[in-house]
C-alpha cells in the first residue's frame, strides 16, 4: 500500500510553525510497515487542497491529512475532501455533545462556527477528539482511503494512536511489535557506536532518536504475532543493555520525571528542591509525576543571595568566598533545603543560563547541581551550551538522573 | 510568481529526521515576497524524484529542492534535475578545487564519488559551499527555475543568504510585511469571530494561528515597499485591536512571559510566587525573562499543607475549614509569599491537576489563581481541562496574563 502525507495549513506553508506531525506521521507509518513516498504542505486555500488531493491520490492508495478541521472560515479541509469523494456533510450527534460539553465546561456560549466541527463526511468512520474540539474521521471509496487528522500536534498524536493505529492494523497481516529503550547520559553518536553493529539488522529493526536532551533506541520486530516478535527482540534487547549499562534509565512511554517519581514512591523516599538557575523547573518536572504528592514536600526557588540565606541557610562567608555559582553553594542549598523541609533527599541547582552573566571564569553554560541524600553531599559541574531555555532544560534533566543514579 | 520546496532524503520521508530546512526556506521566501504555495518531501529514488519535478514545474515557475548533493549512490538529485532539463553535468573548476582544499586539510585522499560532486549542470548559476563539499546551482530555462541546495541545515542556511538571496532579490518588485499581534484571554474561535470581517480581505492578509494556550492574528501586507506596506497594516491593526481590547497582550516574537517580565522590571515591581499545582512552572516562566533578577527575588514550592503553612502563613483553620484547593488558601498564599519575601507582588496558585483526586465538588480541572498587589488580593476561579500537563500550563499562562493585567 502506498501512503502519503498531506499538511494543511497556511501556517505551515509560510514557515510561520514548523511541520513535527509529517515527521510523527510518517515514524509511525514506518513501524506499522506502511510504505509513506510523498509527504506535501499545502495552504488553506480550497483550489490547491483539491488539487493536490487529486495529485496525492493519483499515485497513492491512502492520504493522511492534518489540519483545516477548525472551526474558522480558512479551516476547509473538510469541506474540499468531502467535495473530493462526493460526500455530504451530516451533523454527528457524538461530536456535537462533546463540542456543547466543552463549551459548557469552559462557560462559553456554542457559536455557529463552532458548530461546524462536528459535521462529518457521510459514510465516513469518525474519530473523536480527547483533546481538542475538531473530530478527525476516515473515508474509505474505490480502494482509496482518507484519513483526517486535526492539526495541533498535541491533538494528532493521541488521536493517531488510539483511532488511526487499530484502524490501520486491520489492514494487514503482520504485526509490528517495537520496544523502546530510553537512555541519558551519552550522546547519540556515542550511543550509536556502541551497538552500531545492531543498526543494520533487518528484522528487529534497531533507530535510535534524538530527542531533547535524550536518546530513544527503538527496536521492532515484524512478524505473524506479539509471540513471535517477543522472541525475536529478547536477544537485541539484552545485547543493547549490556552495552548501555545503567545509561539506560527505562522503557516505552515513561519519561525520566516518571522513572524518578516512581523511584521516589515506591522507596518511601522524601524530596525537596532549592533552584537559582532553573527556576522552578525540578520542581515542576518531578510534580508531573502524578502519585508525587506523598514524596515531594517542598520546593524553594531562590533566585537572589538573600534568599538562599534566608530560606536555605547558605554562609554569607559562602557567597562572598566563591559567589552564588559554585560547588560550595550547590552544597549548601541542597543540604539547607532538606533541612529546612525535613526531607531524605535535598538537590539543588546554580548556574549561568544566559544570555548575559558569563565570565571568562564563569562562562554561560557553567550549572553546579547538587545532591543531599544518606547524609552525603554530592555536586557535579555541568558545561552546557545553547540558548538560556536549553540549558536550563538540560540542568533540569541532569539532576532527574542524578537522583535516579543515587537512589536506584 | 508561484514557488514550491522539494525537499530530497529518505531521512525526512521515513521521519529520521525533522524537516526544518523547509521551515527554513518557507519563511525566508515570504519575507522576499515570494508565493510559496506546496511544500514537498520525497525519498532518494530516481523515478519519484523525476516525478516530483514534473508535479512541481506543472505549478509553479520556481523550484527550490534540498538534499541530494553527496557523494554517496543515493544522492541524485542533481543527476535527475540535469536529466529533467537535459543539461549535460560538467566539472566546475572552482568547486573541485574547493574540495580538494577541503580533503587536504582533513588529510583524506578525494575519491571518485567525492569528485561527483564538482560536476554541474552545463550553462547553471553554480553556488559553492562555504560549509559543507557540495556546491548548489542555479538553473534558468523556459521561464522555468531550479535552485538546488545540499541537504544539512548548515550548509542551506548560509548558502540561501549569501547566493540564493541575491539572486531572488533581482526577480521580484513586491516586498511583503508582516506584523503579528498576540492574543491571550479569549479562544482561537471567539476572537475570528469578533474579527471575520477582516480574515477575507486580500491585502493585508489577516490569518488566525492557535498556538499552546494563545492566538496569534498575522496581518500581512504585499507590496513596493515597506512604507506603503505599513500604511496598509496601520487601518486593519488598530481595527483588530479595538475588537479585542486588552485580549492583545504583546506583538511580534514577544512572548507572555517577556511582556509580564519586561513590565514587572521596567516598572520597577518585585515579584514572588507560591505555587502548589503548578509546582514551580510559574517560578520557570518568569525566569525566562533574561533580566528577571530585580524583580523575582522568590518561589516557593508548596505541594504539602505542612509547606503552606510552614513558608506562607496559610491558616491551619483555613485549610480544615475550605481544603487547599479553596479561593481562601489561594489568598492566604499569595499574601504569605508576598510578605515572606518582602515583595510588592506575590502570585499563587492551587488546584487539582489530575488524572486522580478530583471530586464532585472540587473536579480535576479546578484551579484557584490569586495575586497580592497593593494591599488587594484577587483570587480567580479556573475550570481547566485536559491532560494533567495541559491543566498545569493554562493555569501558568492564567497566572501570567493576571500578572499584566493588574499591572499595565
Amino acid at each position: 500500500m502506498k501512503c502519503e502525507i498531506l499538511c494543511v495549513g497556511t501556517e505551515l506553508l509560510l514557515g510561520d510553525t514548523l511541520n513535527t506531525n509529517s515527521q510523527f506521521l510518517a515514524k509511525e507509518l514506518s513501524f506499522l510497515g506502511i510504505g509513506v513516498f510523498h509527504q506535501s504542505v499545502v495552504g488553506d486555500n480550497p483550489e490547491r487542497v483539491r488539487e493536490s488531493l487529486k495529485v496525492a491520490f493519483d499515485r497513492s492508495d491512502m492520504v493522511i491529512t492534518t489540519g483545516g478541521l477548525g472551526p474558522t472560515k480558512d479551516d476547509l479541509t473538510k469541506e474540499e475532501c468531502a467535495k473530493f469523494f462526493n460526500k455530504k456533510l451530516i451533523l454527528n450527534e457524538e461530536a456535537l455533545s462533546r463540542l456543547k460539553a466543552i463549551f459548557i465546561k469552559r462557560g462559553f456560549e456554542l457559536s455557529e462556527s463552532n458548530i461546524k466541527q462536528a459535521y462529518l463526511p457521510e459514510g465516513c468512520i469518525p474519530m473523536q477528539n480527547n483533546n481538542g474540539t475538531a473530530p478527525g474521521c476516515i473515508i474509505t471509496d474505490n480502494n482509496k482511503t482518507l484519513i483526517m487528522l486535526p492539526g495541533p500536534p498535541k491533538e494528532v498524536y493521541p488521536m493517531f494512536k488510539e483511532s488511526v493505529v487499530p484502524y490501520l492494523k486491520t489492514l494487514s497481516n503482520d504485526v509490528f511489535v517495537s520496544k523502546v529503550l530510553r537512555v541519558f547520559g551519552i550522546g547519540e553518536s556515542n550511543a550509536a557506536d556502541r551497538i552500531s553493529n545492531l543498526l543494520d539488522n533487518e528484522n528487529p529493526t534497531v533507530a535510535p532518536y534524538a530527542k531533547d536532551n535524550e536518546v530513544i533506541f527503538r527496536i521492532t520486530a515484524k512478524c505473524k504475532n506479539e509471540d513471535e516478535a517477543a522472541i525475536l527482540i529478547k536477544p537485541i534487547e539484552q545485547e543493547i543493555r549490556e552495552k548501555l549499562g545503567d545509561c539506560i534509565y527505562g522503557e516505552g512511554e515513561k519519561t525520566l520525571e516518571y522513572v524518578v517519581g516512581e523511584l521516589l514512591v515506591n522507596n518511601n523516599l522524601t524530596i525537596s528542591a532549592a533552584e537559582s538557575c532553573t527556576g522552578g523547573l525540578v520542581s515542576g518536572k518531578l510534580i508531573n509525576y502524578p502519585g508525587i504528592s506523598s514524596a515531594f514536600l517542598e520546593g524553594a526557588v531562590t533566585y537572589t543571595n538573600e534568599a538562599k540565606m534566608k530560606r536555605l541557610n547558605v554562609k554569607k562567608e559562602t557567597l562572598d568566598k566563591y559567589g552564588a555559582v559554585s560547588e560550595q553553594t550547590a552544597k549548601e542549598m541542597a543540604e539547607g533545603i532538606a533541612k529546612a523541609a525535613g526531607t531524605d533527599i535535598g538537590v539543588s541547582t546554580t548556574g549561568i543560563a544566559g544570555p548575559g552573566g558569563g565570565s571568562d571564569e564563569k562562562p554561560v553554560g557553567l550549572v553546579y547541581i547538587g545532591i543531599y541524600y544518606n547524609n552525603e553531599t554530592y555536586v557535579k559541574k555541568l558545561n552546557l551550551s545553547g540558548s538560556r531555555e536549553k540549558i536550563r532544560n538540560r540542568a533540569v534533566m541532569e539532576v532527574l538522573d542524578m537522583i535516579r543514579r543515587k537512589i536506584s
